[in-house]
């Protein structure tokens, strides 16, 4: 038997992990660290620098190499195949470091509930056959992070927030009756496709890193800043991951 | 000079305390814990709680009174005199107990930047001539502590997420273009106004509590049985936070 620990991390800074999170590393006979292939290759060491922080005991520490995503199949297809590689990636782990059961842990950055594939994952080798109890470990996310950075609510007055992706909002436009959006997952600048007028963007990257920037103001003069700056950050650091959230005048405000 | 802290700190359970939110509760010359009339009398206790498990210094913890929402005004109006009350509450505190300036804390239930009002009120303070800064520390909300207790992840792959009021969903009904809906501060079950086919709910109260208590499935046949053990669990504790995700098989699919 399995017990399998996703634990949410928050998104780099140490000072985000909560006692649970710790716990729960600490708990754990063997850690898994993906590896993301070098581009990303920032993210593995973060990792590797909560672990030398806050684990005091026996618990192993194996990292192991993600497959990665085919970019010329159709993208849920691709999404579906990649899973299954993880699933088998993972399986291969399982069996050699934890042949005869115990407790597995894996750190998810920032929240496991939010874009992510793990419990995608382990829901596969459920139904693969393997005997396994899943328990979910809260942390902070990109989001939290954002709005904290900033200072701001999420939301206004007992107004929705749409949480959606850079592809979405390309191809779908803001939708209606929702005048806050966080939008994440977005390699391509989508704001930059929105009628600018009305609209406050506030955006992070790195958050919660050493070099974390924050920009904020109205989209129509802060927006192409942005655009900008972000093609200087990734040729500086290799890759980036930012978020944003997008507020707009009430319609009749 | 007053040095605001907003400390979210998550939805009653100590573990999910960040280490952030524990450095920022010892590092802070005063706590303001706000006691919100008896109903909710459980929540001041867990506050206490929280500082008694976690403070190692010399922080004051004192306890205040919040003013009441008018329940006659309308919404919008009510809302915006409350909290130019608790603002001014906020004001009476910090001039009886920091006169000289120095670093306050609030401590916030989940995170700061959701469904919650500090932020506004320190803008109230600031906007009225007050020298402060405000730094805000997140912690986990209650929507985490839901998807993490049912261990579910939040959005379908690449898919968006509606975070939306009880209130919102009952006026406006399931809004277009999004399948899964988060619902919070929402007294009158609104879900019992929508037509369950095909929808998928997960419901927890208290999470995160040691009288947490979860249902899920779905809604045709967990709907009722969540509007009634919702009254029983009102009438036994004498009050209630709750919240769920909806979520419906997207269409054509
Ligand atoms: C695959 S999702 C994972 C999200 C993660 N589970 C969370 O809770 O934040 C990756 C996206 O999260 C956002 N993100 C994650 N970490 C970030 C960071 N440190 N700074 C800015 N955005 C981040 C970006 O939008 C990125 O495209
Ligand atoms: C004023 S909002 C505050 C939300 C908080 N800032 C957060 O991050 O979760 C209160 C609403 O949050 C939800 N909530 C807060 N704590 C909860 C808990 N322990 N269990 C279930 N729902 C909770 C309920 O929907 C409640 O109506």
């Amino acid at each position: 038997m399995i017990d399998l620990h996703l634990i949410g991390t928050g998104t780099g800074n140490p000072d985000h992990l909560t006692r649970a999170a710790i716990a729960a590393m600490n708990a754990a006979d063997l850690i898994l660290l993906p590896r993301k292939g070098d581009e990303k290759s920032d993210l593995i060491d973060v990792r590797r620098a909560l672990c030398a922080e806050v684990l005091t005991g026996q618990t192993q520490v194996i990292a192991f190499d993600l497959p990665d995503r085919d970019p010329d199949t159709p993208y849920r297809d691709a999404v579906d195949q990649w899973h299954d590689a993880i699933a088998d990636a993972w399986a291969a782990q399982i069996a050699a470091h934890l042949p005869n059961g115990g407790r597995l842990a894996l750190l998810v950055w920032g929240d496991p509930s939010l874009y992510d594939s793990t419990l995608r994952i382990a829901d596969r080798l459920r139904a693969g056959g393997m005997a396994m109890t899943v328990t979910v470990v809260p942390g902070i996310t990109s989001l939290q992070a954002l709005t904290a950075a900033h200072a701001i609510p999420l939301n206004d007055v007992a107004a929705p927030v749409l949480i959606t992706t850079g592809r979405r909002l390309r191809e779908a436009g803001w939708p209606d009756g929702v005048d806050t959006l966080a939008v994440m997952l977005d390699g391509k600048c989508a704001f930059d496709t929105l009628d600018p007028a009305g609209v406050t963007i506030w955006w992070g990257a790195y958050l919660g890193m050493a070099y974390e920037e924050l920009a904020s103001g109205p989209l129509a003069t802060v927006g192409p800043r942005i655009v900008a700056d972000r093609a200087a950050l990734r040729a500086r650091h290799g890759w980036i991951m930012d978020i944003y959230l997008l507020r707009r005048t009430p319609a009749g405000a």
